[in-house]
């Protein structure tokens, strides 16, 4: 992981879609359905493949690729939700982090993957 | 957007993760299922809401306050997956930034919702 | 809609699949899965889409058939889980009616788009 | 599975929507939505599980209820959908199965998890 901050990717996705007018489109509701649809081509490589496989396709490197680029798409939808209604998404990831700090003492939740109200 | 690096942020994460002992659990497929999940925790919020139904959610601070919890959720898992399993997400963004600025000419798509390859 | 059951249908998807040898591979949360992404390829259609725009995708010929096909996947999938699960799909649904008939009384939410928790 | 026909559970839903006027809500955008927000409630039950795990909450009567209800969500939404876009259910599956029986001949795939496209 490099060095470039959030902000800097940030402009970059708003350079890009202000230079083809598609603010009017990147609705609340139609950024987190992009999150959505992406999350899923990225889930749909992992359908009905054991651990075996899962690590095999992270090893073929046209899969790989295509595995990059729908994360790509997840962060370029997450940062341009963040944008346009003014989320500060270190901030929002810092405070849920204290949360879940809380939420899973280190003790209690150690190997565990039970959820915090279960 | 402040100026924390990617880096910095991920740091976090592991830390989080690997002082409970989670690793075990977060594989490709299983961090998949948490992009997924927590980006539909968003998009429940929208449901049913038009558009100025979505200014007013973005304005009512009770609902602010789950939504940024929704996207650090989704930053969390997107961290994860990365750090696991050595994509830079950086590099991810920018080379499907590139892609796109071949597929989405600035003039032909100006303005446009139609995807590339309709 | 024509007068087919739940059962014959689910007789067809059993014939199919056991056909393939491949009920190992349909684990609760794999099947889970699969409604996911085949939601969400039904829902990329309508992403950026406003109203106009999704009336014009279910009368062109070729998109309805694409969204007729994402449909059937996610009743494939649906049929999988609660037969391999043991879960009477008519009596579920007809459960959950008789709750939201009680969460959601006629006069108090007529043409009302809140969730009976907000 | 019983012998109730999907007609009779859509109109059940039909007079359930009608008898509170939210046709009017019910978009094909926001119904996938439904689908997929309601998949990923089910999906969330399995996140970081195993198989053992996943065996232990379909025998825990409470988690069940849970499930099921999932399930019913996601029929509803897949039946609203269907029926406000005059989309037959039954012979669109039918259809996908014939599509799938030449996709996948059955020596081919026999025991397999790849993809037909793969």
């Amino acid at each position: 992981m490099a060095s470039m901050t959030l902000e800097k990717l940030n402009d970059d996705v708003r350079e890009f879609c202000e230079a083809r007018d598609w603010t009017q489109f990147h609705t609340p509701k139609d950024l987190a359905i992009g999150l959505s649809t992406e999350s899923n081509e990225l889930l749909e490589h992992f359908r009905f493949k054991d651990e075996q496989d899962q690590e095999e396709l992270l090893k073929d490197s046209e899969k790989r690729t295509e595995i990059e680029d729908e994360l790509a798409d997840v962060l370029f939808f997450l940062l341009r939700f963040a944008d346009l209604n003014d989320v500060d998404l270190e901030s929002a990831l810092e405070t849920k982090l204290e949360t879940n700090r809380e939420r899973y003492p280190k003790d209690e939740y150690q190997a565990s993957n039970r959820k915090y109200n279960e």
